[in-house]
């Protein structure tokens, strides 16, 4: 039995789109003499639908989609991932399922069991949980249908069962003879390993071959990767899709060969391949087709920059340089040379005068009071403005540069440099921009990134001589601090005992809880570790729990 | 039996000060003669913690203030609301849980049933429900013991069960004589009148007394009315706590007395009194003491200073007036008005030069482009940029002024007139603003908001004698195809066939969905409707599905 996996890119709520992208993909499949295609879950609409789900005519749309779709379905059969109407009169709304569709109709419907609801996902929002599995018979072979989540309630791997169903274990003892999983599987860096590890080990516990079939594409935040995989009994994986791109893969399963190389990139590749299909994903689908960023010569900017011209091309971003009073010569060279090495327009708009006007027309205002961090906004604030003015006026999308250490401790300015649409890197830490910018140049082959970036001591230049660790502990040491403070949620007592010193610890932390009110009004960013500042993560502001 | 109703306004996270206001109302609830007190849902830690609970040692913290609370419920018994670690191996980690104290330790814990995952609450992304209902024996009453949402599973008050259990018919079943309901039931116009249905409509379909303890004060968007009720087996309210203030309401169930009048406020009252109370917590519970704000003459910034002022006191607001070149008279002669007629500092700050100082430095670089959006833009980044000098100057929160109808329509300038951290009026339509300015006028007994600035029609001044309806369509028929669109989640097709002319129909909501960005970002909105942006609505942005 030949099968498809039909990796796509959907656009969420699209779902005019959507259909014609898998009616097409059906009808390749079937010209390669498919006989079953499977798309990943929710395809008809898109993941993550959100609140769309909510609007009645939403779900009628594409419950019409499907029917549509179907009728391409002569000659193969397929697996479409949709939202259907839950016709209980108990519970929630929705369900969340996936249509097989044969002879021109829908054959069947099967439902996800397992509703994840953390991080950043909501599932329990919206829909109620399948009350059975489904198993479907295809050319005589008995398929057991998961939808993403249903498949990830294993001790063993996962480390807890935080589900008392295990769907997957009722479709093997239900008598299913090869296990499909359709999923909306969102990238993090190392997620990859963990689901081969995932997957092999439930091919082996059940003995039964898997097909897993993941979106691919950037919706908002998320950054889906595809690679979807083919593994056998013996959890070997026997086909493997491209990563981050559409792809259809089209696998034998009666003639399979094992995949000696996995094709997935290095853990800091993939993170940059993640950004990279984010940005081209985020600006594309909000529909523009230019972007401008403050380039200051420092790391951030640089490498946000690279990554917009690898999403975007060179042609459709504009690099601003925005020198002041306290802007070193290092900073503009730096700037033009990294422009010059990415072949981008590139204008300089120096902020002098506005600068002067503002503090000239607001001293009187201040009361004698000295100067302090209101003077250094008032810079970031200068350049937000001029950097959102050509994005009004030229119909550009601003993307915002910060990193995720940054962001943590508040070293921005809300309204200034957090100005912007799309926030590249807010999900990056420090350290890892600069893992980035020294693979990216290692990528090129050449500089991209002018080696003067990497190698000077951050400063955001806005009093004389600073530098950021005048104010922060070193990188190093704050990103530690921060990965076991957010990632790994430990408190003050248990930081300090890994080995840090306590003052730097409290500080940090304080840091972090309590710029949650710039978070709050925080840019859009692109997710690429397990624990993002954003909709995955939701603190209280008004709030006074410390350590 | 005397019973304590402790409704009380907790810090979120703040377990050391939530756990001593507990024990101040049991002592005080002792030396009343009460037998058993009743706290709120969550109440030593706030509701709602969001994803603090997702830090073991915020759950630890919150158990050992349990025991400490229990210590004190010596001549005494004492139903809190907390966070216990499930203990099973399977499920999620924790449950929403009452502690019934007496003799000095925890007695009996009882777990919440079904746990609400829609609009504002995420209880399924925490919590696991509980096994089974627990009724207490105290004092030789059996007393079934549910929380929040166990009682609201009512098909015929709430039109469609959303779950399969029904706790509180367990309970009944189960011999209960006295239902306890602890919750933290936020406030939203018209909510008290339904939950007195409800809980009247419970009471009288298992013919038992009902004990609502609900919490009080703003916690970040959400603002908890208190207004908690005892109703007898008839569904008669016996009692009634103080709406929109902390209360210790105490209440002899042997010597019932009927509640002749409802001592809640009428509704537009109501979101006065919620907009007055959830401006003060958040203020203060983010340690702010005075807040800022700009008044530019028209009705938005007169009614959130007149809100300010009700909440903080007049030496706690200053006013700030920055006038343009497109400023009318009556625009500055109506903002010095209000600020005397509520008696604040205010503060007059032409922004003519630093705008021409924009314009002239940034028009080079505008290719010879016609003035647009972009330059009026400018103006409100200007004044975003002055007011938020003031605020880091003076370590003074900024206000923002803009209304839901606004906010909807994107008819706002992001980093202008978004600035700030508290948006006090987002979730108010602009008719409602307007009621809500002849509400204050009226209690006051003279004139507060000047009457010029409700006759005026409504103008950004943002270019020569511009005013709102340019844009957009009259305030009564936009605020109708919004509450339709965004409440009711009609489509264009059903509003229109409600008699709204298509092309407004088509265009309000175009400008609703391609304005989810701006919302993205905007400052934390007090919610006093049923559907509010922010963490109820939760839309996709880079989306295409229209109408």
């Amino acid at each position: 039995m030949k099968i498809a996996l039909a990796q796509i890119n959907p656009v969420v709520g699209d779902i005019a789109a959507n259909s014609g992208r898998m009616i097409d993909a059906i009808s390749r499949a079937r010209s390669e003499g498919v006989s079953l295609i499977a798309f990943p879950e929710l395809s008809v609409v898109g993941y993550p639908p959100r609140d769309l789900l909510l609007k009645p005519r939403f779900v009628r749309a594409n419950v019409e989609a499907v029917h549509r779709i179907a009728e391409s379905c002569v000659g193969i059969a397929a697996l479409i991932g949709f939202v259907e109407a839950n016709t209980d009169n108990v519970g929630r709304r929705l369900r969340n399922a996936a249509a097989y569709c044969a002879d021109g109709k829908v054959q069947a419907v099967c439902h996800k069991s397992l509703l994840p609801t953390y991080d950043v996902f909501d599932e329990q929002r919206y829909f109620e949980p399948g009350p059975d599995v489904t198993i479907i018979e295809h050319l005589n072979v008995r398929i057991g249908v998961s939808i993403c989540e249903d498949l990830w309630n294993d001790e063993q791997v996962v480390g807890r069962q935080i589900y008392k169903r295990d769907p997957v274990g009722q479709l093997a003892s239900g008598g299913a003879q090869l296990l499909i999983n359709m999923s909306a599987s969102p990238f993090e860096k190392g997620k990859h390993a963990f689901r081969r590890r995932l997957f092999a080990n439930q091919a082996r516990k059940h003995h039964l071959p898997i097909v897993f079939v993941n979106q691919v594409g950037g919706n908002d935040e998320l950054i889906f990767d595809g690679a979807s995989m083919v593994f056998d009994a013996d959890g070997q994986v026997i086909a493997q899709g491209k990563p981050f791109d559409e792809d259809l893969l089209i696998v034998d399963l009666e003639a399979p060969t094992t995949v000696q190389q996995d094709t997935y990139p290095s853990p800091i590749a993939s993170v940059h391949d993640a950004l990279v299909l984010g940005t081209r994903d985020y600006v594309r689908k909000c529909g523009f087709d230019h972007v401008l960023l403050g380039l200051s010569g420092g790391i951030d900017s640089a490498v946000t920059a690279a990554i917009a011209v690898a999403a975007l091309g060179a042609d459709s971003v504009t690099g601003v340089g925005m020198p002041s009073r306290y802007s070193s010569d290092h900073s503009k060279s730096d700037a033009e040379s990294l422009a010059v090495n990415l072949g981008i327009e590139f204008r300089m708009i120096p902020i002098g005068e506005i600068h002067e006007t503002f503090e000239s027309n607001l001293t009187p205002h201040f009361s004698g009071r000295q100067p302090d961090i209101t003077e250094e906004n008032i810079q970031a604030r200068v350049r937000g403005g001029i950097l959102m003015a050509l994005s009004n006026k030229f119909g550009w999308l601003l993307l915002t540069t910060g990193n995720k250490s940054e962001l943590a401790v508040g070293y921005c300015t809300l309204y200034g440099d957090m100005c912007g649409g799309l926030a590249v890197i807010s999900d990056v830490p420090k350290m890892m921009v600069y893992e980035l910018a020294r693979h990216i140049n290692e990528r090129a082959g050449r500089e991209i990134i002018p080696q003067n970036t990497i190698d000077k001591p951050p400063s955001a230049e806005l009093r004389p001589d600073q530098t950021d660790q005048d104010s922060l502990p070193p990188y190093d040491v704050l990103d530690a601090i921060l990965a076991l403070y957010i990632h790994e949620e430990q408190g003050v007592e248990e930081i300090i005992a890994a080995g840090f010193d306590p003052a730097i610890v409290q500080r940090v932390v304080r840091l972090v809880d309590v710029n949650e009110y710039k978070r709050k009004q925080a840019a859009l960013g692109l997710k690429v570790t397990s624990r993002a500042f954003g909709v995955g993560r939701r603190m209280p502001i008004a709030a006074r729990f410390r350590y």
